[in-house]
């Protein structure tokens, strides 16, 4: 797409911070990093969402996504990390380009999780119903 | 592994509300929603961590990840998702078996996005160095 930003990262028409590339997929530096170190994946051809990715774009960016992971555990001194799709606005999602972010995480680096809440009596029977229908 | 809880829901020696299975992976719903409809996947073979998992299981669980965010689209009204792995205890990893959260997200629904900041001068490209000769 002509006017993407991860594109034009992709076709190096702008400059970023590249860790590791092959024919189909890129991985760079996120520029305002929730830690240090903090990385994009994502395949070079594009897809808007995580939804419209083709499955083998999907397979490769999961495995890329875990050898960052495991680089950032080596070399950073990381003990964990996460990895995040965000897809939607709703959900986060600022360019429209799919991206897997992988973020290493430290001990009291204070990132909070975010809150969960169990159902109510009968409730989550009923969502999961629904779900089941849209699964096919 | 006999004493993994989620190994234990895969053999169905613990009940789940259970979305969709085959031979390898199984998605069921999370107890404590973030939001209502949010939903774990996993390898029905044990693995301790996202780290550790193999390459065939990241990307089942990728593909069906995408599935289960396009059936939260369109049976819940969820206008994004998201997808996050915690690796580890610092990245709030608390069951000890490779698990995406699929999560439906709505409009106004308060959970914040984690703050990024920028890097200072020269920061960024110490830390790509690391990350690049540990992805080798």
């Amino acid at each position: 797409m002509n006017d993407c930003l991860f594109c034009k990262i992709a076709r190096k028409e702008i400059p970023a911070t590249v860790l590791h590339e092959n024919d189909r997929t890129l991985c760079f530096m996120d520029i305002k990093p929730v830690n240090q170190g903090h990385a994009l994946v994502i395949p070079k051809k594009h897809f808007a969402d995580y939804a419209s990715t083709s499955d083998e774009a999907l397979r490769e960016m999961a495995v890329m996504a875990r050898r960052l992971g495991e680089a950032m555990m080596k070399s950073l001194g990381a003990p964990g990390f996460n990895i995040a799709v965000n897809n939607g606005r709703a959900a986060g999602q600022l360019v429209d380009h799919v991206h897997l972010h992988v973020i290493p995480r430290f001990e009291g680096d204070g990132h909070a999780q975010w809150h969960g809440e169990a159902y109510k009596e009968g409730e989550m029977v009923a969502v999961a119903e629904k779900l089941r229908v849209a699964l096919g």
